[in-house]
Order: structure tokens, then sequence, then C-alpha cells
């Protein structure tokens, strides 16, 4: 089994990537993360360039887990991709950020994460950055 | 730590309760299972009535964690008294089950769901009923 995580380097992401990690130790499995290209965008700062990708697996090599972080670029969407990858590795569980309600907001979900939840077909953890 | 689940008699709330137990299990902390009558119904099917509280509570005692169930009706949304209950006890995670959307379905999601999603300060752990 293993575990799925979408990384984004925003805070939602970082939060993702914290809360996979943890649940990788808990559950003794390895990390699968998915870095994906929007279709939309060919300068997509959500997407990891070369030093960035080095950072993280230098990151994630120190954490005590076994991980692989796989960038994707092709054309499709990042809900998607890491659908399909929770498909092709049958993993356990998917791990998504979510954001913060602002005390005053009305409800806004991002379109990602809904289509995550909607359509996984293993559990989803949601969890959000720390204030 | 505790583990918060709202439990109601649907396969999706079967789901979330398998689910719940097996962190509760797997993190050793205890289950606080929320059963909520919603404020629009008095004739509400997903309240359980006593034989049904007695059935679960047998379940739950032969499955090997530390619970409690509680049964809410003052008029509050079941994702209110979800949510409420997590931050009262510290929550560590909410667990909540979601439908499972039809092959030719359109996106359709939960209001409840959306609300504890967006509302949790916790981790939320969704999950779907088996086909």
């Amino acid at each position: 089994m293993t575990i799925v995580v979408g990384y984004i380097p925003t805070p939602e992401g970082e939060a993702s990537l914290v809360a996979a990690v943890e649940e990788a130790r808990r559950r003794d499995e390895p990390l699968h993360v998915v870095n994906v290209r929007a279709s939309d965008s060919s300068e997509d700062r959500r997407y990891l360039e070369e030093p960035e990708v080095e950072r993280l697996t230098g990151r994630l090599a120190g954490m005590g887990v076994i991980f692989e972080v796989q960038q994707l670029v092709r054309g499709k969407e990042p809900a998607e991709e890491i659908v399909g990858a929770a498909e092709r590795l049958k993993a356990s569980l998917i791990v998504i950020g979510i954001r913060r309600r602002r005390p005053t907001g009305k409800l806004i979900f991002g379109s990602q994460a809904q289509r995550i939840l909607l359509d996984s077909e293993c559990p989803v953890l949601a969890v959000k950055p720390s204030t």
C-alpha cells in the first residue's frame, strides 16, 4: 500500500506534505508525491523547478519515510493525476491540503479538492494549514 | 486526543464508522460517536432509536476500542454538532462518510460533508462505502 499526496509549494501543499509524512510513518507505508503542471498554464508556479525538487527530496530523505516524487506535465488537471496515481498504485490514502475558511468568508471549496474527494476510490485525508 | 465520527445508519455512515474504528486502533485513541437529529425533522430515520443504539454500542464494544456514543437533539445541523464536538474534545481527526459518485452522475457533494471539511480545525478523513 502507498500514500499519495499532491504537493504544491503553498501553505496548503505544505500542510498536506507534513500530514502525509505523518501517515506514512504511522502506517509504515511508502509515500508517493505528485506535482502536476496544470494544463492551462505553462508558467505554473505550483510546478516545481529543479532546485525545488532537490530541496523537497532532501527534506523527505531526512524524515524517515520511503518516498518518490513524480512530476507530471501532460495536460491533465491535478485532481485527475492524483486520483489516477492512487488507482495505479492501489493507494490506501490520498492526502490533500484545503484552504482555511476566512472568519467572514462564505463557502469556498477548491474545485480540485472537490474532484479528488468525489472521484477517489480510496479514503481522502483533508488537512488545513495551521493558523 | 480523540477521533470524532458522525454516525447515521446508511452505507456512508457504516463506512465512516468502520474507518473511524480502524483509525482509533491505529492511533490508539478513543472514539467519540455523534448521532444527530437534524433540526428540520422530528421523524429522522438517521437518528437512532434505543435498540439501534444498543446494537451500535454492542458492536463497538467487540471492536477493541474505547468509545462513547452521544446523541444530540438540539436544533443544530449535523455538521455543526460534529465540528463542535471535535473542537470541544480537541479531536485529532473527524471521520465522515461521503456518497459515491455514479458513473454517469454529475458532481454531487453533500452540504453537511462540505461544511465539515470547510469548518473543521482538525484533519478530516473522508471515506466512501465499498462498491
